[in-house]
């Protein structure tokens, strides 16, 4: 807003860029209700008319952001992946296996205080495309955190065992926060040990080692 | 039916138990209608109209035995995961490596022959805590299948153990069912590592060794 502010001559109407700021403040604005809402009850369970209320807005309005209440909801989990990747951003200062650590305690720090938007990014896509991009999308990145400091450019086949960590990483951290089978640490430790493991076997993969 | 047949006297009227038996093979019907649909669609997108058409029934009918949509895709995915499952059923007579192996080939041959209803099992059931319930089920299931050797009653740190590479499994077969990233003996050599790297870990945290 300052830009177009300094940008423009003093009472020089500037009604385009002031209105899509508006717009851009006020879809902002809808989407972090959503995000309010998601820390009590699952994205599929959030009523637009609450979120109407909230806002303090007309139905229509809602509408003309969000056409539908899958593209509301779609906004909201997108932001909500945005949320726990920008968590996950490790200090490259560190040795390999700290940074490992150091993005796994982020990524459990992200789950306990979100769980349920957690399970919406990781659990609701079902067979929405639009949504299960969005899972493709943060699941990429993460992997390219991980691989960044050890393969910068992972083939398809170091994506997939990248990928496969996260997958358990991610069932581990649901099921840990359904039932708490174990202290935090514990927890920790072994997707730890798995995600070494995975340190180790990429290293084989990449000298080009056959597999067995 | 043919025990029933059996233990009725001749031309005697059994209506309870042959009404019993007509339901439950109606149901069958119906929920194998639901499978076959899942062949070509997921779950969500399965419409009930056309399971009516195909049954031959009245709506009322159907309604009869699943009051809801959701009634009647529960069925379905209940039904799908139990196939899986059975399909899983290990040859205890192999070295506990072999039967891994075998179990992910049966695994990977039921997500070959039925993407989307495996899609449907591992991420349809959003925030339905009956659909989450036969997902924990056959994790559940699966966990037992690979413990039995190792570990006949697995605490609950080995439980989560487990269920991380399943949920390893599960991501790389999803993925690779997506987007074939390699040939299919590659995604078992890597499943098969991460398996065996977790045979390994069992051994160290039954034998009671402290965790690093």
């Amino acid at each position: 807003m300052a830009r177009n502010e300094r940008a423009s001559s003093p009472g020089a109407p500037v009604p385009v860029p002031r209105q899509r700021l508006d717009a851009e403040a006020r879809r902002a604005q809808l989407v972090d209700i959503g995000l309010e809402l998601l820390r009590t009850r699952p994205i599929d369970q959030i009523v637009l008319d609450e979120v109407i209320e909230r806002a303090g807005i007309s139905n229509g309005l809602l509408f003309h952001y969000f056409p539908t209440k899958r593209d509301y909801q779609l906004a909201v989990v997108e932001t909500a992946a945005a949320e726990l990747l920008a968590s996950l951003e490790p200090d490259r200062t560190l040795a390999i296996g700290d940074q490992l650590r150091g993005g796994l305690e982020a990524y459990l720090d992200y789950i306990e205080e979100h769980p349920l938007a957690y399970r919406s990014i990781t659990r609701s896509a079902g067979s929405d495309e639009a949504m299960l991009a969005v899972v493709e999308r943060i699941k990429d990145a993460i992997v390219e955190l991980i691989a960044e400091p050890i393969v910068p450019e992972p083939d398809a086949l170091l994506r997939l065992a990248i990928r496969g960590w996260i997958g358990s990483a991610e069932e581990c951290a649901l099921l840990w926060i359904r039932e708490r089978p174990c202290d935090r640490e514990v927890l920790v430790d072994l997707l730890m040990r798995a995600g070494l493991h995975l340190v180790a076997l990429i290293g084989e993969l990449t000298s080009g080692a056959p597999l067995p």
